[in-house]
């Protein structure tokens, strides 16, 4: 149905051309391969009403996620809320604030949800009955999730370090999880060996630049949730630095085909930890290539890419949209992952940390504007990450089911009685 | 707005008419109240176009949801997928099977988000500015996240013994958490005496009749996601015994209000754990009271309500329905929880292997019919129960990131990389 809308691959580097396949990288200059649309027949049908009709689901923007057909993978997938988050914005001293809250996504729990019911609704177009992906955890639970769902064998690769909601949410599903001694980096590598040796579909290795192209729909989201509107500056975490970007084209989508009121102006601010921030490194510095980080150190696994795939593009992006990048310690991404829940109710993973953390110092430095709409994405959910927790923060008193326990330990306002850090 | 849709609260025994306060029982004879709604004027808008041009939350069936003005809290609840299960269907050998998928609720990834706003924004409306409940784990969560959004104070009460994803998902929104020496039937005394004696607004004490009625948006939402049908028979596990009953009252009223083509006979069938199954036993032996069970004892620790506020209207309910009820041990429990996972991709909490094992010993019964339409209830995430599985699971296979150690793995096809049981 929607075949006739993407027209091929097409090399960010030289603008090779290739057909819709199982391809992720230039054979010319080894530049990365990304989806081209034909925008002319997407614009027959993508408008606003037709969106609006269609249900609740990251499909309703089918013309511009690369699947041919019906999906057949995580068809329930997106849909998530879009927070007016004015407690929050008060403790930031900011305007005008919003929180895309993908921490509920489903079915894991993610935004990689989305990516994956584009790369596996692609591999059962393309034909693959085994698929696979290197994760530092979130993906790892997509793809289980969304190949058992499908009736697909899944292998999962993951560094032998990973919290263990993250790899409890990847065993569950029946998936064949793997740990590698080693990093993200080399899980990475490995499996794009794996994928070239075996023919196997890896979500995000030869079936990238379809999966990529799913990021899109939390920026279609957000866009529409705001009334067509675009925000003026968003925080984004970074990891492989493919989000931001997507973001950002979803953005310039919706610009191009007259559905949001252009120029679209946005700033889009990356978010690292220091103890993995390649990217917040390139643009602090102002280097021209990402320096790969060789033993990341921090809390934020699921940030934890030493050499971020996309870096050099996010980096390019950050500068080009005159937005920023910064990178936050563990003991900051911990305290904002509990200011983000005590003001808006949302428990975020650590990476949901990291975005607020850097939201904070960039609001301190003066580079996020407070009078301008922003918009605050969080990825991940906080009952994955537990571990980063558990010593922080104070566990509950105990009493004896007695009104006169309770009545002392209230009148006495004990400081117990309030979580506080241990 | 909607005030005028609730006309007040009305005893279940005596049928004795109170005004809408907080209030849960009635004066004369102790009998729980109920809401009772102004069907007439509800009738005026509470149409299939009305509710379809709303957004996708629970409040698109506001008129039948006892807040007077707009909600103020948890807006975005509900609106969870309700997934056409037809693996999980073949393996149990039934023709049309869908589950409805509470555990990627929001914000707190239980249904119990559904009658804390309610609960909560009805609070709000009442003046209440400290909030608090009795729980066995999700609830906790639901009221701390929701709470804390709203700016509420919140006092969460819960026995000492609930599991840690739990716990944390409740102190990290700030909420003062207090875990009481005993049982969820002590919790739930000692909260009652709170309620009175500090005159604070707990969601499943005094709140507890508008509270109760947030379940039948569950309900909603699978009538309208099968195309305005209702189902032949749904699956629901049963604590309190309160959500079987506002599913079936939520079909009756669309009955009632010519939403759907009645009559609607659907049976309604009960689950438990045999660690704690009063509603269950009662059921099964035939008795007109409801035994409490004294201690409890099962890895579902959400469902571990030894003395059911609602067991004597669930057992009836069931009864009059023809439905059924059982309950099955913890081993049943993992391997439903691992069935649910592998065939749906769907990581359900303890709770959610007891509705999946309860359905399979029901079908084996003969109690369940193949051929007619069924419905799980998923009520909460996996991710919250983690510790029911650890040593139940196998974990991951540990190699280095070498080509040579993956085919050695994967060629001996080696038995330790499908997850086992240990």
């Amino acid at each position: 149905m929607s075949g006739e809308f993407v027209s091929g691959l097409k090399c960010r580097l030289c603008g090779k051309v290739y057909p819709k396949e199982a391809l992720n990288f230039c054979t010319e200059d080894f530049g990365p391969l990304e989806v081209a649309y034909n925008y002319e027949a997407v614009a027959k049908s993508f408008t606003r009403q037709a969106i609006e009709s269609r249900p609740r689901t990251m499909w309703r923007y089918r013309e511009l996620l690369p699947v041919d057909g019906e999906p057949t993978v995580g068809r329930h997938v997106g849909g998530t809320p879009l927070i007016r988050a004015d407690r929050l914005a008060k403790a930031l001293g900011l305007r005008e604030l919003y929180v895309k809250n993908d921490a509920v996504n489903h079915p894991s729990l993610s935004f990689k949800d989305r990516v994956v019911a584009v790369a596996l609704s692609k591999a059962v177009e393309l034909g693959f009955e085994t698929v696979g992906c290197a994760s530092t955890g979130n993906l790892a639970g997509s793809v289980a999730a969304n190949a058992a769902a499908a009736g697909l064998n899944a292998y999962v690769l993951i560094p032998d370090n990973l919290e263990q909601g993250k790899v409890l949410g990847a065993t569950i599903y029946g998936a064949k999880v793997i740990a590698i001694q080693g990093n993200y980096d080399h899980v990475n590598r490995l499996c794009s060996q794996i994928a070239f040796r075996f023919g196997w579909g890896f979500v995000n290795v030869n079936l990238r630049p379809f999966y990529a192209e799913g990021s899109k729909s939390m920026g279609f989201e957000i866009a529409e949730d705001m009334g067509w509107r675009i925000p003026d500056q968003v925080v984004v975490p970074m990891a492989g630095g493919s989000l931001i970007g997507k973001l950002h084209k979803s953005f310039k989508e919706l610009e191009r085909l007259g559905l949001v009121s252009g120029p679209v102006n946005t700033k889009m601010y990356g978010a690292q930890a220091t103890g993995c921030n390649p990217i917040a490194n390139t643009v602090k510095t102002d280097a021209l290539r990402v320096k790969p980080v060789r033993n990341p150190d921090t809390i934020a696994k699921s940030l934890a890419i030493g050499d971020p795939a996309d870096g050099y593009f996010a980096s390019q992006l950050i500068r080009d949209t005159g937005g920023w990048s910064e990178d936050v310690d563990d003991d900051a991404i911990v305290d904002s992952m509990r200011l983000l829940a005590e003001t808006e109710g949302i428990w975020a993973e650590t990476a949901g940390g990291v975005t607020v953390a850097v939201a904070r110092k960039l609001i301190a430095q003066g580079k996020i504007d407070r009078d301008a709409s922003t918009v605050l994405c969080i990825t991940g959910n906080g009952l994955k990450t537990q571990e980063a927790l558990i010593d922080k923060i104070a566990r509950p008193v105990v009493i004896k089911p007695s009104l006169a326990e309770f009545e002392a330990l209230v009148g006495a306002e004990s400081p117990e009685l309030v979580a506080t850090e241990a």
